[in-house]
């Protein structure tokens, strides 16, 4: 950011008063901006044991697969957030259930919140996506999958369903220098204990 | 918004090109300022059964008792944006637990976080506290407690402490029309099946 959305003024990167972090702030009117992390809402949307996919249209991972989800916007829940995506990016229509993973992925100041959903409708690529298909476990496209988030989600959803419970999954999903993919650093969730 | 922060022509309210919501948008550069929801992480830390709650000394809701937690910045985990707020505000060290509340108050584009936790320290009031305490169930001073969203929290955790188990809580809070406190909208969590 180089002005202040104020008043016009530059903005200087410094540590304001009273905190111990650099912002953007401005010396002509007194505006502090402050950046937070962003949620990605999203749904593991399934009929007959088979998960719903996209295939992205758009970067970043244009041509890889992903759950239907996306950036929450104000005013809205997480979980409205998470069917918005689903109608947006696969034309479907779901029921959201359980809050099911929450990923910190702290080097990208992002957190994905994904629920457990039921798709309830025909489904089809959304403006966003080039298909949309549902896919039984064995036919997951590993390698093709966009994200490490979408990777560690699906791979939680597969192990509940093979102890036949679900819980409710926190993960820190770290970059590791020299490495291609984050690692999964799983934590301790209230379900588990 | 009035100024573009890229180059600081005025913005303009609109619909961009592609997408459905109003956004402040830069014709002269091109720049979309997006705005999303902010993330409040927090927790409860508990000792020998006891709570501790900060007097806040800042706006708003001054005077009024809340648990420790606050924005979460850019970089890092919820887990750890939980134990800086403990340790800002109440001069304590936790360890964090398991998830326990995600609160969706969308009239107010927030989304708390709390975090079950243990008080592994002494405690004091922090920079934005007046007091610091720790309260036994009885002792809670409901009337004084600055949030629907910490009431709601410290009811569950009552609630699950009461019956021996910790869950994990998915509760929009909805501010309704007429009414001084927002309404808790339970949900089904996946611990609850």
């Amino acid at each position: 950011m180089n002005f202040c959305g104020n008043c016009a003024a530059p903005v200087i990167r410094r540590v304001p008063p009273a905190d111990d972090r650099l912002r953007d702030v401005c010396d002509s009117c007194g505006t502090i901006f402050y950046e937070n992390p962003k949620i990605v809402a999203g749904c593991i949307p399934v009929r007959d044991e088979k998960i719903l996919l996209c295939r992205r249209s758009i970067e970043p991972r244009a041509g890889f697969w992903t759950l239907p989800a996306g950036f929450m916007e104000n005013g809205e829940t997480t979980r409205e957030a998470a069917a918005r995506e689903t109608l947006e990016e696969a034309c479907a229509r779901v029921e959201i259930g359980a809050l099911f993973a929450y990923l910190d992925i702290s080097h990208v100041s992002q957190v994905y919140v994904i629920f457990l959903a039921e798709l309830v409708s025909d489904f089809a690529a959304g403006a966003e996506s080039l298909e949309a298909r549902l896919f039984q476990e064995n036919e997951i496209p590993w390698p093709e999958i966009a994200f490490p988030s979408i990777e560690v989600a699906l791979q939680l959803y597969l192990e509940d369903r093979r102890r036949g419970a679900f819980g409710t999954h926190t993960v820190d999903i770290k970059r590791r220098v020299g490495e291609k993919r984050p690692a999964r650093v799983d934590s301790e969730g209230a379900a588990g204990r």
